[in-house]
């Protein structure tokens, strides 16, 4: 937590009006949300969870892809900084007519929003938003490009627990090779100093990840046996490229993670998962539920890092300056 | 209204983190419930139907089973009460994806939520989470287990019009068996000393429901004629066992509740029905709309007695704490 | 903007409880609304976009037919004022279950509810709503008869460029016989003094609307030529009637806004569109963004004119009495 002495300097390196990705951030805008996001934790624990740092602020929920639960912490994260939310889900929207995600996003800009948060099977969705809006923009995860909050949260989560970030191995298990939260952690763990490992069927985690400067194994006992973190992606067996990929009973007997595996771990290693976890595939479900799992930890943190980022992009500065409504 | 009086004793009855059922309830427990509602339904009445009792707390809906009413019902007693809403139903979630309900429970819990309020189709889901997790939960149905917010609305309504419950002969008429209501409010009735009378067909109306201290006729005439409170069930004629159910046609002239049969009940029988209505099937349309129906008493009663519960769930001790916001 | 001077005294005219169509308006009730909804378009551009007009009011958003566009609006101009919101629609809703629309609308109003802003595929819907309830109905499109907020939207955005309406010529191109848009615009538009030419193929802009005071013609050069504002309405061609209507292609090539066109009509004339735009269909992409139109411009028009609607009704006199919450 040594993170604290420098929150003051940390706090002036965010000047960007959008999120919308990790690969573009410094080191530096990387710790000013995490060290934002301390902030904001406090107050997901007091008795009222509520600030008004967006008080008469609009935020649309502009999701394009199904997903309950990073809409959901997305929500809630508006909720306790008072804005004003608009959901407004690809299913029940006139993009069903026809009309264009840019004629969609400047009807609502129109109505003088002033934050979209979107989610998009197209990678470059937000990217492109970003362009023809005056709003601000945040990416809840763009097709298999990235989803940057996730990787903040990750990261968060790391150092709340590890005290730092440089230095530490994280092993990344899975289905890297279409995973936008894989390639939002490599961005995060790399820039912040990590050493990254990435491991999973051959098919899936090919060798070009090196050039993102990971190590790439197909091994799991390599790949976990110095690992400080370890990240195990959901597989998402019922849209998997069955071609590439193999039967859940072998990707969990290759690379699952059971007791038999955990025992050959550091004994402090880090469980991670971003959910929502096959139980029995990717990880045992008392390993899941265990002291070293994190993974109810990465959903609070993950609040905590959606109230800092919309503060910032809104020009939020000084988080000492949140103070009850 | 003599309960009144008693007001400030009773509300010292209620130390309960969850409200799971009416089965475990005393009959003190009920009345603390019905007097706090009571001061709730004033709110209703304001020209700013809000109080600041949930301020900064954070409620989820959880709608495993769809259900407008009952949703809208706590969704609204949450607004007035100032508490930040999460409508997560699972349509939209993630338990599509194999996700388990004590994963959603818990991932919910890790974003500091303070209340779940859940329907679910599979009895005992309530009590399952109550388990399971340290936030506050409330029962809006499951299965066909127990409704328990219903039956506090119903006896509410009842205690209302006829002064007190003790004493009372009330009929439940229709589909018992299958009937979470009959089950709340059988247990909720009987604990306040009304003598409840069960009528309906014999495969849905077993005898075995004499153990919980009723009286079961299969003849209408007899089943009314002395009733000072005459409840309708809904038949869900969309899912009804087919070879366990009469037609509808036959439903109706055996059980419906027509103007020569209401010319048998007592001048001041009070005829109740949890809705939605089916108009011309339990019951004919001008009945359901008479001066003797209290069908809309029970919608605005029902709001008034899901803030109470809220409110005391969560700690609330003395509605007369409730200022306006 | 002479119209601001006469605020003190049209504010005068509105004593409706609801808002159920443009016809049985008066211009000065229109009037009023313009100038209320000017007051209110300067809440949209301040920093904290809230006033607590409807603070403590419940408002329901009953859309039993899907709109994402309007119910957003609505949504937004609710949260503005400062109500708290219910958002009720038809798929997730017990009308499923054979409810009727009248049972629905008595169970959200024995709620307490406020005002009832209903979307409805049957004509006259709303109009069935107000005699019996209690609750304010507000109009947000019934059938093919009546969208009166489109209307006032369309208006005030024509006041605010033109200054005013009296003497306009105003030409509304598309399929006028079955739009609830074209007959509100043409209500409001004539009530104000602008002079009113329909065109469209002879199928869908029967010579019958000459009896509400049109132009009628089937000659888009004719139509456009002498128009100080031309409305472009939309092609539904998803559920056009096939056998009245040409092809996509033959329509475009008729009545579609091109660049040759746009040559042929009086160089200050105004582009509007209710949206969503079939582009390349109705008009070309580039005169739907150029400057000649003002699509956007309606749609924070709408925001405005919404909220001075639910104002009115509610009761609200003086917009000068509208402060920051």
């Amino acid at each position: 937590m040594g993170s604290m002495a420098k929150t003051g300097e940390s706090l002036m390196a965010w000047n960007r009006k959008h999120l919308l990705d990790i690969e573009s951030l410094t080191a530096e805008e990387i710790t000013t949300v995490l060290d934002t996001a301390l902030a904001f934790k406090a107050v997901g624990e007091r008795a009222i969870k509520k600030v008004p740092a967006l008080r008469g602020k609009t935020v649309v929920n502009l999701f394009v892809e199904p997903s309950t639960r990073t809409r959901t912490s997305f929500e809630l994260a508006e909720q306790r900084l008072s804005a004003d939310i608009i959901n407004f889900t690809a299913e029940a929207s006139s993009l069903k007519k026809g009309e264009t995600l840019k004629d969609t996003a400047r009807n609502l800009e129109a109505m003088n929003v002033d934050v979209i948060v979107i989610r998009h099977s197209a990678s470059g969705a937000p990217h492109f938003l970003s362009r023809v809006l005056n709003a601000h923009v945040v990416n809840a995860g763009d097709g298999a490009h990235e989803h940057p909050t996730q990787a903040l949260l990750d990261v968060f989560t790391i150092r709340e627990k590890k005290g730092s970030i440089a230095g530490l191995n994280v092993t990344i298990l899975g289905d890297i090779l279409y995973s936008r939260v894989a390639r939002s952690d490599i961005w995060a763990l790399t820039k912040l100093g990590a050493k990254v490992t990435l491991c999973g069927p051959a098919t899936l985690v090919p060798k070009t990840f090196e050039q993102m400067g990971c190590r790439v194994t197909h091994n799991m006992e390599e790949a976990i046996r110095d690992a400080d973190v370890i990240n195990l992606l959901r597989i998402q067996h019922e849209r998997q490229r069955k071609t590439m990929f193999p039967s859940i009973n072998e990707y969990s007997r290759l690379f699952g993670l059971d007791r038999q595996r955990l025992g050959q771990t550091k004994p402090d290693a880090l469980i991670m998962h971003p959910g929502p976890i096959n139980r029995g595939v990717e990880i045992d479900s008392d390993i899941a539920d265990g002291e070293r799992s994190v993974v109810l930890q990465q959903v609070t943190n993950g609040l905590a890092v959606r109230m800092a980022v919309l503060f910032l992009v809104n020009g939020g500065k000084d988080p000492q300056e949140i103070s009850a409504n």
